[in-house]
């Protein structure tokens, strides 16, 4: 009886979640621009219903009962995974004090807008004020939720569970280690042509082509759209309705095209997991106050990339996507063959900005980030200094002087958001992107044939059964040690790397 | 401070209910078919939070102490307005009991597919039994919520607070006394030339003249857009996001065009509501669980009716229009003039279904349905007698035979949902639409130069002035007797129909 009170308890909380949702997903898609102040107080009075019900005494009471009545359940069982998430989620959210959340809630719209201005007219000293503030609010959102080495690992808890500092900084020794010589080899390469990507590709013709590819993958539009964003994004209000949304450069193939099997691979996992945690606690993030199926953002960040990179910047899949995008802008793609055009997308470029990096330097642009993070929260950085690290990290690992702090250091909207501890996801997606993909060439016979003959589903079936069924049952490390037999391990993401560029640049053995 | 603190808690519960009316809106332009039951689920879960927050302690508490705090101030202002407001909700729900509130909310769902599904298969038997239970529980509702003289009292103060069926029977005989001789004098008379209102017409252009029109009268689309839907509604998320939707037929012009402006007019009203009742109880329906500015279902219906119909079906109005339309549209219109538009688009026909009637013979609809809801109500009418019953009525008003009860007593939605009472608000609307323009008419110099000129601002400001802005702070009684000096009246309405059919159909005096 507990058990079942506390998922119909789980099951209101979720909704609410899940509303919060679709009041994002419209503000950013749908929205007229005279919403935003309103649209922003019904965003925060629901949060705030959100949490008081994960805080409130009925819920406390439900999930006592529950832990009596499923305490025979093996403990990777639902209800007992169920039961273990909704203690750690009510006893974390109870050690962070109201007054905290809402601090930082209310600095994040005035920070924000100082990001945006100082962005706007190259002056970090406008943002610095706040970003202090945040930083200072981040260490106190640390040292509320606890950490036993670094106040880093508490932050990593809301993104990446089971991530700490250490580790994280050991595998981004190896991926920086074997990274930057690569890069280096390559600069002194030829840059493959790309002039064709430039070309005029009308929008709604690009659209086709990559919606197209998004259903190939098993993308289901009965529960799914795609829209237009400033930001893309994915967003789901249960596995029963996932959204995604791109954005499209007319002089610019790449942004779109690769935008939308980005957040296809993230929507396939959304839809993959199974109808019986359709809202329950398995599909909730408790702590992020966020409706969602994967285990953590750099599990769901590993499905975008492998379905975007692995997958989607393959040479096996431009062999046989490229006739039909040839056939789709026949003007602008005139001379162009499969092997040019898969060497363009695949072009290995440093450039001043993360969102338009190529997969090989796109780690080094977390690199620098996550040790100025780390060095800001333990405070042998501040925040003034920052801007020069910054370049100084910029020329170091991409080799670049950074022009302008619009370029540089106020690039990213995350720390005006006090997302402090999100960006490593990105690069722990790529790594288990790899890794993930490595087990299901080794597990999954007839992979690579079904691959060449343009069928994703015996690899969507792969991957539903071994990740996406799960929703947040089971942790990252969980998911990864089943799936593949090992932690998260950088191997295979370097040797996809090694051999990819390898071949591209004819980099030989020693690279 | 107590008031204040009503004022905070009240914002909230505006916030969650104008959530909901996020989620309506998405669900019924924008959401994938396979997100429909989760959706559902959201929907009931924040209609439950908003009526727990409603009935709380902490409500009450706020409650008691700003009826205290604001006591001394004048009845009509402000604070006195929005704590009897709340008073009257809380006293109000508090009195339904949350069984019945539930057994509502469950029985509609499946009434409303066993109506879809008899009235596909015209098999009235198939949905007696929902109607049975659905007429059961209104007749509780209408118990719980209290009346002197008639249960039909208690079921109209949810959308007609004011309205009893007394008042209501009579208004309607006067109607229906005046109504009927008119329509029988025009079925004497040479029916218009209408063909053309059929020929082909695209529907991007057709968009783009209604949403031009709707911009004209002053629709803000920085706080608002247009969408399609199956059934066109308005809807606001407070003043600063008011959208509309309609349905756009090729094969006939009138749907999309007087669509689009009849929801803009419930678009103006809300849209012109004082910024400084935003999120507070005169912007909140408590009852009706629905964040909304105007001041009753019929108030609100009023204005959809007067820019709908008595400025955009008038002869002033076309004169105008049409040039830029038959411009829009020439070879459809071609050897088609102004007046020949104006009397097709106010063509008087007897028809069988309410939504296609014509302004005149529409309120005969509305008419018949209230004395059969009422007949049931009071028991005097069972309902497997009810198809007979409506077949008579619609042979003695509307001359004309039911060939099937799809066509018949199966056509509206309503009474699957259980809105018994929310009928009458349609003609409550065309009735005081009538009354207010006359009244702008008298107290507003100019009105007619500036309509004969395309300029609708000043009309717009009158009523914004005079009722817009004002929310739910005035009762209908309110706003009718500050701006017309008069209680509720069928004078100016009968006037403008005897008036405008007399001249269109050359009735003369006596019709």
């Amino acid at each position: 009886m507990s058990y079942a009170e506390l998922q119909r308890q789980v099951a209101k909380i979720n909704d609410v979640l899940n509303a919060l949702s679709v009041l994002t997903w419209d503000s950013r898609t749908q929205m007229p621009l005279g919403g935003a102040d309103t649209r922003g107080q019904q965003l925060a009075t629901l949060t705030d219903l959100a949490r008081r019900l994960i805080l409130g005494s009925e819920l406390r009471r439900a999930l006592e009962g529950a832990e009596h009545e499923v305490s025979s359940q093996a403990p990777d069982s639902i209800p007992a995974r169920t039961v273990a998430q909704v203690r750690e989620a009510v006893e974390v959210s109870s050690r962070i004090p109201a007054e905290l959340v809402s601090d930082i809630a209310a600095l994040k719209p005035t920070a924000q807008a100082a990001w945006g201005e100082a962005r706007a007219a190259n002056d970090f000293p406008r943002f610095q004020p706040y970003l202090e503030q945040m930083l200072d609010l981040s260490r106190q959102l640390a040292e509320a939720i606890g950490y036993s080495e670094h106040p880093y690992d508490a932050l990593l808890l809301q993104y990446e569970p089971g991530m700490t500092a250490r580790s994280l900084s050991a595998l981004l020794g190896e991926l920086k280690t074997a990274t930057l010589p690569l890069v280096r080899a390559i600069a002194q390469k030829e840059p493959p042509r790309c002039d064709f990507l430039n070309r005029d590709y009308p929008e709604d013709a690009q659209r086709e082509f990559a919606l197209g590819l998004a259903k190939k993958f098993g993308y289901d539009l009965s529960r799914g759209r795609l829209d237009i964003s400033l930001y893309p994004f994915e967003i789901s209000f249960t596995r029963q309705d996932v959204r995604i949304t791109t954005r499209y450069r007319r002089d610019y193939l790449p942004t779109g095209l690769f935008g939308v099997l980005h957040e296809t691979g993230h929507a396939l996992y959304e839809q993959g997991v199974s109808p019986e945690l359709t809202r329950s606690a398995l599909t909730t993030d408790f702590l992020g106050l966020y409706a969602v199926g994967g285990a953590s953002f750099g599990t769901h960040e590993s499905q975008s990339r492998l379905w975007e990179n692995l997958v989607g910047r393959s040479w096996v899949f431009w062999q046989v996507q490229f006739p039909a995008l040839r056939a789709t802008f026949p003007e602008q793609l005139g001379g162009v063959d499969a092997e040019t055009f898969y060497r363009a997308v695949n072009r290995v470029s440093p450039s001043l900005i993360r969102v338009e990096a190529d997969e090989l330097t796109y780690n080094l642009h977390i690199l620098l980030r996550v040790e100025l993070e780390m060095a800001l929260l333990e405070g042998r950085m501040a925040v003034r200094d920052l801007p020069n690290a910054w370049n100084a990290k910029v020329k170091e690992y991409l080799g670049l002087e950074v022009p302008s702090d619009t370029l540089g250091v106020l690039q990213d909207i995350h720390w005006s958001t006090g997302y402090f501890g999100s960006f490593p996801t990105y690069t722990i997606g790529n790594i288990m992107s790899a890794q993930f993909f490595a087990a299901a060439r080794e597990r999954l016979r007839g992979l690579e044939d079904a691959l060449a003959q343009d069928d994703y589903a015996p690899l969507l079936k792969w991957l539903q059964d071994n990740i996406y069924q799960h929703g947040r049952r089971f942790s990252p490390q969980e998911l990864l040690k089943h799936t593949t037999g090992k932690p998260l391990t950088t191997g295979p993401y370097l040797s996809y790397l090694r051999e990819k560029y390898g071949m591209l640049y004819g980099l030989g053995e020693q690279a």
